[in-house]
């Protein structure tokens, strides 16, 4: 029996402390099963290694048939936008704690690898969102986002009034710092400090959430991901705003700008051991202990 | 050309200040076209009328092919109960002021009748959720609810503890006064001033949101409307809880009782006239206008 | 030199698993003190002692020159209104997990009292909330507080309007599930839960929470210390409500009662251990360490 | 008698539609009370008018002995920053909406002012907030805020870490986009948006709220006025912070600085007509009217 995936991807958190001795293991592992190792220049230059081979993020992105993200979800947000044009599947290993999207502990990384490599895993499609800035009936910037994206004031010290449509309905006009819109993954971000809801994995919606909304009626909308949103600034003046898609930042939109965002058209594809549990993740990752000693 | 509907059932707030000239419009209405109307009691001892007949809710619900609730959203609650088993239509008409489910105003209470019974509608399906109560594994209660189901702690001066299960997997073992487990249409309601989100009216989802949990990060979730969800409680002492579905309450759950919520079978079905706008109706009850004398 | 205590009552959750390990060491150390010792029934059911008195809460308040109190807040609470009207000081022993008023830890229980009997202490006063029930110009009902005096419905399934006067000014109606007034050693228990904001215990201040308001804006307000709150019902109908002051119920609350809430009279005093830190306490109890594994 | 002003200073929010008519009414009477008039460039600009000196806001805080604002909150905060150095008091007029700082309607402006330059009033103080950046053991920036101290991350698409000393002992150490400290007066502005609590204007004491923090239980603390709050940053990376007084923004504070913020020695003064009712505001700002047809 040959293992499914035969070119492997890696990137990892290469200033973690405990980054050599996972490397160390996983190449070993990985150079067991006769498999071609596929490496950032980053990886390559905290760990020796022979038989890998080093490669841009965008080159990984088109050669490999499975890329494994070493670290905490920031990392594996790296690897989703270099897998997402090829729809390349990711697998993510975490450092000892464990991420939303990387649910592999060190200690059962050979085991759950074997197990995943020989076709035993749950395979989890994720979607993004695409979002476009327009000038002048012009899309003059496009970029995706897996878990949110981030609409906010810049260098202005007042609100900004951000008006939205939904479908081409006007949803509302609000004067806050900005808005989020996060996907089902992005809710246990950025979204979730700011007040959103979590959304299950699984569902077709995205939410909106304001940042610090001058009226407090303001609260996260849940609508369908299939919805398309735009995005209007109500201020006149030349101040600026600017957008985040995952930490990608896009500075000086103007206020004349429309931005569009809606569901991008391909998902990601996550390999999970078998037995995930999101929930437990969920329990983990937000300390849902019941604390036995109250009052 | 016949109207689409022809037996009427009417229920109205009828402790409201406006009710007596609102409702004689209305059967005035009706009449004019020939309609066969049934009114509840209460309406009866308020308004003098004829050529009307007087009905339960339980005989409306099951002779009528089109029900009327004239008033707030609470009215138009108990008139979904009272349409459900039989998936009779229902019109809301507000009493000056919109609500959620009422958006007729009763100044063009005529016109948008006269297009509604004619077949110029909007037809939107709402879910309810259905609640079941198992002691000793038997089923001693089973009701429904269009807004919500809560569980709330009751006659205890402390918290309670509930574990969730959703599709069979523990979701959490929280600490708190009480859990909402509410639908799109009851988002708005009850859940908004706990917390939870805003859902799109025609979202495939429901939302559970914990009463004043001990651990903050015990936040609302959205999950998948097909979802089946079990509710268990930690303590093994006598105390009592109290489940509320939509303003009817089951008191006297008992600790080692199972709760049991999923989708009911039976949607309802809404008549609103064509151009009803779900986002205007948020605005307005929000107060959602931009206040445009900030410093 | 003597100790400044002579008869210390104790008092302890005596259903703890730890609670026979840590009462044992208690009594050794305080009887090789040569100091009269005081306890309660229930203690005195669950370890084998000589040389002890048995008594009740309120003998204990009345005979004894402190109070060690060994279990979590709630023991300690108990404690406080045993001691509050005889002012006698108080002593917080936690069974392994700090507690907001329980500082001392059992493994340094023995070092930490002898500093304390011999006059190495912080002494800290907090206050109390004096509540009184008022029914036909007459105080019914009189009760104290040390955390929280909750107003919440009780057996109705609707909310409840309350008017609050602040000093005999309107502060404002709302309509909610009840309204807490907490102290600031109150600040960190219930109203925490409910979206309160941490007091400062030093601080001369209490706070108004509302619970799950049906307007949004009704926010958390602080005032100070000194003001006289009067709370009325707002609705004609004979339902009920429910009045608690720290965990002991009030029901039967009529919504022609008057409440008055104020500053009581005599505060509690708590010996800390010299080098007490209320941030350290905060940042253990509410999870305050920094996540250094994020994205 | 005299009126006990002699020379008032007046600031407008001169790009209000309503402005010219107001500041009309108000020239028209003050001339007519014989007094000095000092106005700003921008009034000289916006309306005719003889008999009056134009200044800028220096020479107005310096020579004036009132100073009346015409406008919203925001207008007032910049009269309050011109007034503070010489404790010249503060009169509010809106422009139709009451404003938390300007309480006086054009319609009953000559009555109201009439009352208050011969001594009628309610003289009530704010304090305000001094913050200092310290580079190197260097004070190299000293502003002072009577709203609120905003830090902020700056052109970083993570968030920043921040620790909190309170009077030399540490607080916490938080990941998040800020952190507001707000006066009482400040309670009801941006830090209300940001889920602050409300405090009472006369309550000696600050609130420090934090902006979107990771951490769930980095809930707003209340603490008294009179402590000394310092702020250091966790990373060592050369990114920038931002920081807020009022609407003054101070960039490119480094990661090093640190920053100190307690309550600045002089308070305003702001001269209330009599009968002014904190609460009545309240209600009207945040729409605390009771809505009374609920379901």
């Amino acid at each position: 029996m040959e293992p499914q995936f035969k070119t492997i991807g890696i990137l990892a958190k290469t200033n973690h402390p405990n980054i050599n001795n996972v490397l160390t293991i996983l190449l070993n592992f990985l150079q067991q099963q006769q498999l071609k190792i596929v490496i950032t220049e980053k990886i390559a230059e905290c760990i020796q290694t022979n038989s890998t081979h080093v490669a841009s993020l965008e080159e990984i992105g088109s050669i490999c048939d499975l890329i494994i993200s070493v670290g905490g979800d920031g990392t594996f947000l790296a690897a989703a936008h270099a897998s997402v044009q090829a729809q390349i599947p990711l697998v993510g290993i975490n450092l000892g704690q464990v991420g939303f999207l990387v649910d592999i502990y060190p200690q059962e990384l050979c085991e759950k690898l074997q197990e995943i490599l020989f076709g035993k895993y749950n395979l989890e499609t994720r979607f993004l969102l695409q979002v476009q800035i327009v000038r002048n009936q012009q899309i003059i910037k496009q970029e995706h986002a897996l878990n949110e994206v981030v609409i906010h004031r810049w260098i202005t010290p007042s609100m900004i009034e951000i008006s939205t449509y939904i479908n081409g309905q006007l949803l509302n006009t609000q004067r806050s710092d900005g808005l989020i819109i996060a996907t089902p993954t992005g809710s246990t971000a950025y979204s979730l400090s700011a007040g959103g809801p979590i959304l299950h994995p699984t569902l077709n919606a995205m939410v909106l959430v304001p940042l610090n909304p001058h009226t407090f009626s303001n609260r996260p909308i849940v609508i369908d991901s299939s919805a398309q949103i735009e995005i209007r600034f109500g201020q006149t003046r030349q101040i600026n705003a600017l957008i985040s898609c995952d930490h990608l930042e896009i500075p000086q939109v103007l206020m004349s700008d429309h931005i569009l965002i809606k569901k991008y058209d391909t998902p990601i594809k996550i390999l999970h051991p078998q037995g995930h549990d999101f929930f437990y993740t969920l329990r983990k990752k937000l300390n849902w202990s019941v604390n036995n000693n109250l009052p």
